[in-house]
Formats: structure tokens, sequence, C-alpha cells
């Protein structure tokens, strides 16, 4: 299926290589970017792709081309998705799909009054060991969901220029996890209380932000969830998931480059989890291009469809002002339709 | 040091075997039960107790015991404590002091009076596990602890009668993970969210309690705490702690019966943690115990003083309020002074 | 830099592919298989290779074509070694050279007197397991070598008429750990001793083969190895290895999945390794023609040179001969020159 | 049931403070030892033993005691078997019986002819993670054995003076791995092949023994057992064991003393094994006692029985005759009736 891509940043890039090499079903005909330059279109050219321009429109007049997929800076997300739809393209959109909650809905109905498919791409569902970890649950295997616990910690906090534009670690960073926590409660969640500290660095706080964070999630169907952030981990990325349900719990560890272990006068010691996020998740990028593949295709439902790019917004939105104010906020507190 | 030791349950059973083997510094003179029975009697005979008898004033009475060990129900651990420092005589006693905050103060004002020591019995703070992260934070190894994650999860829900007169889960049960959470934070708790549920037995729930429970501590350094707690554990006694600070993280497993891994054809297998409190903590009570001896004979500052038994009720006080209330409380709102 | 590729079976094509997506330096121009089918050459020509062809002349007689990989059958290797080098191209050879240490000597010198760069593919040097290992024994972290425990399991034995002409399990299946032992031990091997059974499938015996091995190799710096291999490993592909020195002991774990670990009422247990070489060894296949490309193309040693094909051989040799007459064999024995 | 001890060294010390805390069934009412001084004559009274002497003669002679718990030197073993089966007193005798295989089948002859239980102290028999691996080879879960591997390492060598009396790393250390590998094979050893070095100090070299060696055992099963020792393992005393099935694998790991892992900015670390046998092994010493008072009180069956102590004799005198020899020794070679 031929294929356009907005976007040739660093998310760009690593979707048109992976279809290049593992993903036979489609094929990226275009790829637009109006910031391309000399290197990217030379690498972009070498995976493959026969047009390279620089605006998005000749990929949605191009009749030949049925889906997107959209890679550009998150304020042109909602944007396209609507021009995709209204040209009738199927979409992939890199999350989030917008932070404003009315552009959110206006893309979901442009994408279902057009009759394509959407998927968001949240990777982490894709990587093995959260998979793994849903798939127990989903099995059934340890019975109905009681506790959820996340942690996701980055190695380094982007730069302050970016924090300040970022709208905030809940929006930023735990949005994955708020996608997380949804993907594996199995339920929506109805209350979200934060707590969020200035621990790493001053400047973020007066930005506005936080760096630190943990947060306490209330599902309909009365499991709890905790999730913790933070923004400098010294030893590398750092993303664990717990769930304990009634007949027994589930949990992952971190990938580490690889199983050796050194055992000397001292201690015993191996190796750190990643310290870049393209090589702990280099897996789950894979797999999500070859699950929408697979949706536009054969004509399957999306993994990762517009409502579950919906609810971590709101989620967001309920744990920024929960801890501006100090108090657990109701999902219906900041939801609109 | 002769020791008078009152309550011969379970956990004082266990204080006179482990006195009589593992510290050589205290010697059990007499042992005080009302309901002491002939079996009873036999065992704590062989364990080289000189005296059995059915009430406490001959403890108190006698000259030639200097320390105490009160091992009685709650309800009679302030009274004791207060009877004891009247006395002169060093205490150790079980946790918590009372549900009481007032008989708290009492109790620790007694003991603060008479110049006597007192140690309170949260023993998990002299479990090899818990102690061993204690001591890679208190050594400054991973720098200012930025965040506390707590999971404390029994094998069984007790009796439903014992759960209408227990206080609640956030007394009874998760007590114990608010001393771990200040003996590990290094600071003060201002204010408790507490998130619980029924979803193990509905009888909990008519008896007003939870069964579920996760609860988001603020720590006055800014550090931030979260503890999960579960009722039922299929797998056993689950408890470990990780601590997430500047310089790195550190954290514990539980302990399991040993260390056998088992390929099948199907998958790699390993034994649960233990299903029974005492075998999981087996060494924390001799621990204790000795650090007891320690501070009474060497005349020692005792390592759970009497701060620690008032903190974590207070903190349960303020855990449900804030669960039934469906708002953090600050400990400022149930403290007493 | 153009390449030739004979032999386009299962190992054949992975080459084929890892070098098209991974190995930017060399490009294969021309693929040959006497027993080319229309599958294979969809497959190869979708990789990019513009020749396909059923006899390797061509590639020999192609000024353009620099290298040729081998990954014909055993028995043509030499051939094709004494043939490339000949037409003065640097060459890739699948693991044994041969199974006459005449030949092996034939085709290497062949190499030598050409002046090409001769690679053989023992690609267990290049997993990031493996090598992870070799890199702390080699960094001198772990002090002097003085012991070395090789474990190679297979999943399932070869069907019986491969077993027939495989050349026994010493020379079909421990080569690969005869190679590793002298990675790992930075020394040559003096002596073996091999004991063996057949334990799995009498046919195996019936074949004059055994089925379960264990050897003791005896090497010129003192160093002791153990290996041990089994043709049947029902949990899967399982290959550790353990260096034990002077100042401390590294070894390695197997891949597996996912870092998932489920505890329910019974035990907790995680996934087991790969039961598919394929998926082990995923990424050392890359490793080494990676290594191959920068070898040939930036005029270095390649890093398992033409004696890393002579040696196992022998040992291979040696051990055959010390299981049939019960006694440790002296490399000296099996040596020619 | 009363009980004399004949050796009051480190090891006959742990075996009187075992009983006198973990084995009820045992009361020790005369321990003797000819080199008793005050220190451990107060230590023996504190552990409630009544007579305390130098010479075993009045155990003997005392009708009251009906087993006796011999802990002297190696080399008067035998003859204080012999004397207490001539008692008819039952015997529990530390490891070996004997160097000399004359010796030991008096010994064992003459507990025969009195009828009195004899048990040999391999105590790693009863170590929690060497016995969960026998438990589950024993319960049939891995199919039949068909490789066992067993790694043993000490922190440091003995003294040389030990060495030159020790008889050899094959009968001094190696001897236990010699227990454990029939006790998991299930079937007696036919042939012994043994490789030694001396990597570690040239001392021992010159006292006739080496520090390194690997041993492979052959069993009538067909099992093929390899066994490595070490006499210097800088991280602590290393003691695992695998055993590998036609159904599966098991293996454990060594104990450490806590489950506390640290992730700074260079690696994940966690504690060493124990250096101390003593605390590697304290639960073993107990159950051991535990068992031999099971056996004596009860009328069963001991454990490891004289049988037991016999073949590691004859497989060290084998492997000794190998290491010199440079070839296998079959233990018929070495056996005496």
């Amino acid at each position: 299926m031929k294929t356009g891509i907005i976007g040739t940043g660093r998310i760009g890039k690593v979707h048109i290589q992976n279809i290049s090499m593992f993903v036979p079903e489609l094929e990226i005909k275009t790829a637009a970017d109006p910031f391309m330059n000399e290197e990217t279109e030379t690498f972009v050219k070498k995976c493959g792709v026969a047009n390279v321009i620089k605006t998005a429109e000749d990929i949605f007049n191009d009749p030949e081309i049925e889906a997107v997929i959209i890679c550009s800076s998150t304020d042109t997300h909602s944007k396209y998705i609507i021009e995709a739809a209204k040209a009738g393209k199927h979409i992939f959109c890199e999350k989030p799909i917008d932070y404003d909650l009315a552009n959110v809905h206006a893309a979901m109905n442009a994408a279902k009054a057009a009759g394509v498919k959407l998927q968001i791409g949240f990777c982490r569902r894709f990587d093995h060991n959260h998979r793994g970890v849903y798939d127990v649950v989903h099995s059934g295997r340890i019975g109905d969901v009681h506790l959820i616990k996340i942690s996701s910690r980055d190695p380094e906090p982007p730069g302050i220029d970016y924090v300040k534009v970022s709208g905030g670690i809940f929006y930023d960073m735990m949005i994955h996890d708020f996608d997380m926590a949804r993907f594996l409660a199995g339920s929506e969640v109805v209350e979200v209380y934060a707590a969020g500290a200035v621990l790493i660095d001053p400047e973020i706080g007066k930005a506005g932000d936080v760096d630190t964070a943990a947060v306490t999630l209330k599902f309909e169907n009365g499991a709890i969830a905790v999730i913790d952030n933070s923004r400098r981990a010294v030893y590398g990325y750092d993303q664990r998931v717990e769930v304990f349900g009634s007949k027994g719990c589930v949990r992952n560890e971190n990938d580490i480059p690889n199983t050796v272990q050194v055992s000397d006068a001292e201690c015993t010691s191996t190796e750190n989890t990643y310290t870049v996020m393209w090589d702990r998740y280099t897996g789950a990028f894979v797999s999500e291009m070859q699950a929408f593949a697979d949706a536009v295709v054969n004509d399957k439902e999306t993994p990762v469809a517009g409502i579950d790019g919906l609810y971590p917004v709101m989620m967001a939105a309920a744990a920024t002002k929960s801890a501006k104010e100090g108090r657990p906020v109701k999902i219906s507190e900041v939801e609109i339709r």
C-alpha cells in the first residue's frame, strides 16, 4: 500500500527506515518536510522513497497514496489528521493528537466521518516487555486487576526551552504512562490525584513545571494505579510496570544490553538499562508500524484508536489541575464532548 | 540484664525464644500473661524463664528487673508503658503504642519523664533486605531521596471479626509501611492522600474498611512516597521497597526459600516468597531485640524511639481521613500536642 | 564494495538480508546457487541483488566483485576458498572450512598466498552476551583465566540422516564451543578429554555418534575448560559461558523473549530461552558481517582468521579420538603441518 | 536421647550450639576434647552440657549415652567409630571417615556388626539450595539425569602447612562435590578423569598438590558430571550445582546476604556471596543434626550412610591417581573389599 509520510525528523526517519526494512505491506512513496535538508533527503532516498518534497499537500492530493504517517510537530497533528481524513487516507499519527481537547475531538470526528482508520503512536504498547505483561493480564492469568504500578524515568531532562513549551511533565512525559495504565487496567480512569515536586532543576520549577511526580489513578472497575515519573535517572531509561490481581502478579524489568554479570572482590554487577530511548524501544517502533500496516491492509481495527489518543490527554489535563489545586480531580471535570 | 515480658502470645513467645538463644545480654526472669496456659508455661520455662505468672504487677515491683518487653494486646500498651516507666524500667513495646494519639503522647511523656529508654517494635527496620536499602540510602550513595515506592501485600485477609476491631487497613497493616517510608525518607511527612477500594471481600467493605489501598505521602524534604497494600496476594507475603534518588536507585526483592530455578518445556520457574510472616522476618525479630539489648545495656539511643511510634499513627489517622473524605489530608490536621 | 555470495540456503539468505539492511559498506552484486528456485530468487532480488545465477564461476570471473561470501555445503568450502583466493577476492566462509585438516591447510595457504582476507563464520563470537564476557576477560578485570565453563545444548537433535553424515557431535555441534573456549582462554589448547554418552536417542548411538558429551580442555597457559553438550534441551536453545579468573568471575545467561515474570499461587515463572537458533543469534549474524565489511573495506585483520578455522577442527578430531579411545588426546597427535 | 560429643573445635562447637537450640530430641550430656580450654568449657557449659572432659573413654563407658558425635581430627575418626560401635552407640561422624579405604571399611563394618546407625557429616546435602535441586531431580520433574555440573570454589586456600597434610584437593575439598554428584546422579560413578593445575600459589604445587581442578565423572546410568574447584575465588564462597535431564534443567545460585540491588551511573550491583563457610551453610548444619536425631530417635535410616562415606573417598583416590597419571581411572582400580 502506497504511503506518504509528513515530517522527517528523528521519529520520521525511524519509521521510514523500519518500513523499508520490516514492513513489506507498506511502501513510502512520498516524504514531506518543510525543513528537509540534503542529508535527510539522501537518507530518505536510500530507504527507497521515490519523492522527497517540502509540503504535505502533494501527499493528500496523490490518489495512489492510501495511508499517511504524521510525524510533524504536535501543533500540526490535528490539522493534518483532518486533511488526511478528508482526502480519504488512513492515518498513523504520532502522540499526542493535540493538547487541546476540542482539537482532539475534531480530529477523531474527521477520521470517523471519513471512515478511515486512525492509529496513535503510543509505541510502548508494542514493546515486548510491556506487551508481555499485557498478554498475561489479558489472558486472565492473574485474575481481576487490583493494583497497577508504573515507574517511568528519563535519563536527562529536556532543555529548559523545551520544558517551557512542553505542556508540562504530565502532558509531555507521563502521557505514555497514562496510556499504559489504561492499556493494562482494561477500564477507564475516573479520578486523578497528582503530587509533583521540583527536586532536580529549579529552572523547571520557574518554568511552572515539576520534574518529579507521583500520580494515583482510580478506575471504573475499582482498580488503582500509581505512576511515578522522574526527569533524571542517572542509571538510564527506566520503565517498568507491575500489575497485581486477584490470582497473582505480573511485572517486567528493563532490557539491558547483555546478560553478563561480573563478580569481583567488591560486588556482583550487571550493565544498566539503555540510556537512549531509541535503543530501548527499537522493536516497539517496528511492531507498531507492522500493526498499522496489518490494520489498513487487512481492514482490521487499529490497536491504538482515536479514543486511546483522547483519554491520556484528559488524564494529563486532570493531573495538571490536581497538582495545581492540591486535590483529586475527576475526569468528568476536564472532559468535553 | 534481667528482663520481664508481658504477654506470651505468638509474638511474646518469639521474643522469649530469641532472647534465650541469640541475646546473651538479656535474661528473662519473669513472664506474665493473664491467659497463660500449661503448654505456654512449659515452653517458656524450657527457654529458661524462672517465673511464669499471670499479672504484670510482679514485674513492675521486682527491683531486679531493669527492662520490660510489652507484647500484650494493643489496648494495654500505653497503660503498661506508663507503669513500667514509673517503675523506672526500660521498655520495648510492640507496635502500635495506641491508636489514640493522646494515649501515645502520655506513654511517650511517661518514658521521657522517667528517663527510661523506649523502643517500638517496628521489626521491618531490622530485616536484612530493608535494612540493606536503608544503609545504601543512608550512605549517600544514591544522593538525595526523590521517590520511594513500597509494596506490601499479605497472603490472606484476617478474619472479618478482627477486621472490625482492627482500626482499618491503614492502622493495622499500612502502619508498618508508614514507618518504613519515614525510615527511608529521612524526613517527616506533611501530607497524606489515600485511595482505597474493596476488591477482595465485600464483607471488609461492609465492616467500613478497604482491602486494597494506595497512599501518596509528601515529605518535608520534597520527597514523594507511594505505598500500595493488598490484603491478599495469592503468591505469598510480598514486601518490597525502592528508593530513587539524585544519584541512583536502590531496591530489594523478597526472600525466597531457596535459589533453585527449574526450566522445563513450558517455562523457567522459581519458588514464591514465604506465606508466613514469621518465616519472612525471622532474622528481623532477632535483630530488633539485639538492638534493644544494645541500647539498654550500653546506654545508647533506641533505634526506634517513641517519636517513631507516634508518627505512623498520625499517618494512619490522616490516611483514614483522606480515604473517607476523598482529599489529601495534612498531618497538621490530625496532630495533637 | 561489490560482493558475491555462493549458496542461498537458510544462512545465505540471512547474510543477504542483513547486508542489504545493516551493512552499507557491502553490496551484493551476484548470488549463485545451483539449486536456486523461484521463491529464493524473488527474495534475493527484493534484497537488491542484481544478478541471480546458478554457478559460482561468474562470481570468481567478475572483476568488479572484490569479496566472496561462501555459504554452500561444507564439502565445497575449501574448494571455493581456493578459487576465490586465486581470483584475488576477500573471503568470508561459513564454518567449518573442512573436516579434513589437509584441506583446511590448503585453503588457508591459498588465502595467504593470494594476500586476501579470510574470515570464518563463527558467529557466536559476535553475540552480545558472549562478546560481553570476552570483553570483561580481555579487559583484565577478572585477571588470569583459570577455569572456563561452557554449556551448549540444542532444542532438538537433527534428523538421523543428517547425524550419519555430520561427522559427529564434536565436529558438528561442539565445534562452536571449541572456538568459544579458545576465544575466551586467550591461549591454545594442548590436550582434549572427551566423555560421551547416548542418552537421548539410541539411533544416534547406532550411527556411531553420541548425543550427550562433556569435554575437558587443557590450555598452554594452564587454564582448564569444561564444555558440555546435549542434543536435546526441552526448554530451548541453551548457551551460557562462564570464565573464572584470579580476580573474579564473569558469566552470562541466555536471552529470553521478554523480561516478564508472573507470580501465581504456585510459583514465579519467566519465559524460556529461544528455541530457534536464528532468533537467539539474530544480532550476531549482523555483527559478524559488519566486522567482515570493516576488515575488507578498511584493510584490517579479520576477527576470526584462518587459524581460528583450523584449531576447532583439530579439537574436534582430538575429542572424537578421545571419546573413542577413552583417554586424553594431545592436539599434537592429530595435528598436521 | 543423651548424647556425647568428641572434639570441641569449630565444628564441634557449632553442633553443640545447634543441638541445644534446634534439636530438642538430643541432649548433649558429655563433651570430650583433649585440648579443652577454659573458654571452650565456658561456652559448652552455657549450651547446657553437663560434663566437660578431656578423654573420650567416659563417653563410651557411660550407659546413659546412646549416641556419639565425632568431631575430632580425621585420623581418629575410624578408631572412634569402632569404639562407639562396640559400645553400642549410634554415631554421627564428620567427613571423611578416613583417607585409607581399609580403615573406612573397618569402621563401616564395625557399625554394621553392632547394629548401630552411622551418619557421615556431608552437610551440603542439607543445604536448602542443594536440597532444593535434589528434590526437583528426585521428583522426576526433569526426567532422567544426563549431565551434572558442579562449581565449588573457596575464598582462600588453606595455609601451606595444612595443604601438605590435607591429602590434596581431591580428598580435602572436592570430596564434598563427589558426594554431591552421587547424591544428585542417583547412580554410582564408574570412572573418573581429573585435570589439575597450579594457578594460584606455586607453593601448593611444590607441596605436590594442585589449586585448580576439573573432574569428569561417568556414572553407571550413563550420566556425566563435571566438577570444577578453585582454592581462591576473590568474590566469596561459590557453590552452585546444575542438573540437566531429559525433561528439563534445574540449577541453583549462591545465597547472598540480602536482595538489595543498587543502580548508579555506572552499573547495577548486588552483594557477593558469603565469604565464610559457616555463614553459607548455617542452616545445613542444623538440618543434618535434626536428620540424625530423627534417624536415631525414630529408628530410621540415616540420610548419609556409611556407603556415602566410602564412595567419595574412592572417587578422591581415583581423581588423585588420574591427575597424576594423566588418564581416566576406573573406580574398580582403587576399590578394595
